[in-house]
């Protein structure tokens, strides 16, 4: 109001001449930080990371044992050419441009099944950076297995998103799989615990049925052979879970629904949803939950949220979540850091926000190789997975390293966390991850995830505590048994002279007692009765015999 | 290749028909914690950023000494009603459905300025984020200043990505600005120092030419005044610098430009490119940049690349940078911390990934009510600020952080960094923020960024430890004037019965020395020099009296 008419004001309408409409595509290549896209070897790590869960996701949706080999070839200076290939499914010709030259054109977000990719942007992201740091499209080789092999070069138009194929050859070829070979420039490859020899070990780590090869650029190969033959289960899709839901994703189901009634379509929606369920959430609403769920209001879709509120549901199945399996998790942490201790965890299903079930899978390792070695040391080392794919930054801002430090780990026999030997490993299941970008390398804090990681950790830490304290114990016990015999020497030397006998004997009677006595400490040990030292009459008794 | 005949595998036909394509505003309805939307107080914060960013950009655009009403009403248990109003230039009715309801629509990142928000999502975010949680659209209320009024209902069509406008007015009236009336469920206020309070409360300490008037939910009314009455400069688009450039970039320019000649189109699109450094890239490259900049080819750019990386070039110019100024910081923070030391700094500008230019301010304050209280002592505090706008989130991944825990505090006299009693102040502004994501509360580890921030707050570090010495040597002199007083009585008692004079005459000149022995040492102090004890000799002068 005021100064409304100074002569240096700008009006509105000027203002917005320069207002333009941008592309996702565009605005992921100004943002290229938003998908992991910062840093050379970060940048290195997001392309291999976007293309292996890729095929992960594709093997285990085909119920395919997948084999993927990965190269990273230097061809000069932060400029390196990549190969994947795998023995999945297979793109057919129609998806290949969207899959890899159009953003969000191939979501799965609305199907509710545990993938590691859930957004259709990574892998079109991956051809994004490709051609904005080389100027050359990506190729891909596809084939599903039917005799027919597609060759595509293709990069993405900016301004339309959409693909640019440059080139499409078609031959004959009994194979099956995708292959794709792109180059990089301003990147570069490390073997730092970021890089993508990490990432590559730590997917082995999480996906026991796996067969990776490597060749790193000096021409290593390494293999990460299965440990695991099972064909992976087809990950089924998950009903939405009544605890949590939100009135704005009812409403929407509701419309989308084909049933006639609110009740038959609550029924069918959601799991846990019994009659008697529909029945009580009837008796706390003011309608008919026979009306047509086309025509419920945001209000009556409230009430229902409000009666869910209310009632006691089942906790959600947990057939839709695949976890990796204690027994799996703890073959890879034996195999790998070869710890003194190991406990692992998979706790119940529970739901987030929007009614979206999770679970989390847990493990400790203690001693041996555990820990991130560190030169003069080690310190505690935190892995951390989201659908079995490993999450190497961002860890500032993330739920599981949040609930990680949260836990009192002194309750637990630890004094000094973050130099304990100690690696904890944590996996986030869910049919949706709710990250907090693009990038996929961190977990929102959600309260009930939060709430769940940390419940997790405790669980198992109490485990390390029950291990911990009788090792310490144990130690305990040997120094006792090392003070008692010294002293018992010196002291059947003296009893010998006092007793007139012969002293070796008694040394020997001496270290029987002792032996004995310990031994009966480990029994009342167990009983969780503290040491105390040995009464003097025991030792005494020696005397009168 | 193996497996390829199991019973079992899914053929990819039949995988790829569950293929969906998304909207923009369908993928955020879905990662709305990627837009800052994740915790109900976090939700709410996010809510008033994106509003009052919008209107500061939009004031200062428009040269107009901002004025900004918000008001939070509790409507009920998570349930809140926002009013925000601003003296801003208002928005022209064809545009409002782009604002509000389109993302990626009005995006100014084509334009090179320096503005809060930069990615044309933030506010269409809130109109998502009030319809998603309460079914109601919001209102818009806008006015050039031209008479006329318009008010306006609307949601976002989610599967269109385009705005639902619900009810459209128009009527006569002399107001100009804008007013936005939306609703919040699921979110919560708190005066917590993430919460909307706080950042209100940093938006006025970094915008001291703004006047933000906040009525909390239990009707509190807060004032932030203006303490700097001066119009602020509109922001001008700023060109690239060439260092940093990109060849993608480069070439992306080089089609969108008219100039018939490549050295021509070097001239005009980038700063610092005189004709003397035209003609040196000309001799570094293998082709005459007499050609069209059209048919520039991506292997032509890269020579021009290369060519620059070998050329010196002046810094990037300032102008079209804005920083608070050191005046203004500092007069916020001795308003607001009230510190017994601060030090402010604005750097050059520089360069980061793309030839961006930004230039990094800090501050720091030490002692008053500098550092956060937390109840039983004080923490160090940091405040984040990017152009100008508080960073309140996502610390923990953010460049600033980052930079500001790798300076080595204790170089500067600051033993316990974490408890120390400091305030530190770090504001980045550039015409494009590298966010690492679309919440825009952390900025990506740019190695340029992350230098800049490390050498502006070792340079203030620096500063403080000349002012920090300096006060502990001064409590040391205190302590030995202390001293020598206490010794010089009991000394003078002994030397008067020695020499058989009188004792308290003794003392008196014992002080004397005292006094100007410590005065003499002030002087030597400002030389460097270290403080001793004082000489023996010194004291037995008076013995010779």
């Amino acid at each position: 109001m005021i100064n409304m008419v100074a002569v240096n004001e700008i009006h509105a309408d000027d203002l917005f001449k320069e207002f333009k409409e941008s592309s996702i595509t565009e605005f992921f290549r100004k943002n290229r930080a938003h998908l992991g896209y910062s840093g050379k070897l970060r940048s290195l790590t997001t392309v291999i990371h976007e293309i292996v869960t890729n095929s992960l996701d594709a093997c285990e949706e085909a119920g395919i044992l997948p084999e993927i080999y990965v190269r990273i070839e230097a061809l000069g200076k932060e400029h390196y050419k990549i190969k994947c290939v795998d023995n999945g499914p297979g793109i057919p010709l129609k998806h290949i441009s969207s899959v890899f030259g159009k953003m969000l054109a191939g979501t799965k977000f609305h199907r509710n099944v545990q993938l590691r990719g859930q957004q259709g942007i990574g892998v079109a992201g991956v051809t994004l950076f490709s051609q904005t740091t080389t100027g050359k499209p990506i190729t891909v080789k596809t084939s599903t297995g039917k005799g027919k092999v597609n060759e595509l070069d293709l990069m993405i138009d900016i301004t339309k998103n959409t693909a640019d194929i440059l080139r499409n050859e078609e031959y004959s070829e009994y194979w099956r799989g995708t292959e794709i070979d792109a180059e990089f420039k301003g990147v570069r490859f490390t073997l730092s615990e970021r890089g993508p020899f990490e990432y590559l070990r730590r997917t082995a780590i999480a996906n026991p049925h796996v067969k990776i090869t490597f060749i790193d650029p000096e021409g290593r190969k390494t293999v990460f052979d299965r440990s695991n033959q099972k064909v992976p289960t087809p990950p089924i899709p998950v009903k939405a879970h009544p605890k949590g839901l939100e009135v704005d994703e009812l409403i929407n189901m509701a419309k989308a629904n084909k049933a006639r009634k609110v009740s038959s379509f609550l029924g069918v929606a959601f799991s846990r949803m019994s009659n008697a369920r529909i029945k009580e959430i009837q008796e706390h609403v003011s309608f008919d939950l026979n009306k047509n769920p086309r025509k419920l209001t945001w209000a009556e879709c409230e009430e229902i949220i409000n009666a869910i509120d209310k009632i006691k549901f089942l906790a959600p199945p947990s057939e839709g979540l695949m976890p990796i399996g204690e027994k799996q998790i703890r073959e890879a942490v034996l195999n790998i850091v070869d710890p003194e201790f190991e406990a692992t965890l998979t706790r119940p299903t529970k739901v987030h926000s929007g009614g979206v079930p999770f679970q989390i899978e847990v493990a400790i390792a203690f001693g041996g190789n555990a820990g991130r070695n560190i030169g003069e040391g080690t310190k505690f080392e935190l892995m951390r997975f989201a659908n079995k794919a490993p999450l190497l930054f961002d860890a500032g801002g993330c739920a599981i390293t949040r609930s990680a430090s949260s836990v009192d780990w002194k309750r637990y026999g630890i004094r000094d966390f973050e130099n304990a030997p100690m690696t904890l490993f944590v996996n986030v299941i869910s049919t949706h991850i709710p990250y907090t970008s693009a990038g996929k390398q961190s977990i929102s804090e959600d309260q009930n995830l939060l709430k769940e990681i940390r419940f997790a950790l405790m669980e198992v830490g109490r485990k390390f505590q029950i291990y911990y304290s009788r090792l310490r114990k144990a130690e305990e016990r040997e120094l006792k048994k090392q003070i008692l015999r010294k002293y018992s020497a010196a002291f059947a030397a003296a009893l010998a002279e006092l007793a007139n006998r012969d002293e070796e004997k008694i040394k020997k009677e001496l270290y029987v007692i002792i032996e004995e006595k310990i031994s009966g400490m480990d029994a009342e040990e167990e009983n969780g009765e503290e040491l105390d030292a040995i009464p003097q009459e025991e030792i005494m008794k020696t005397e009168s015999e």
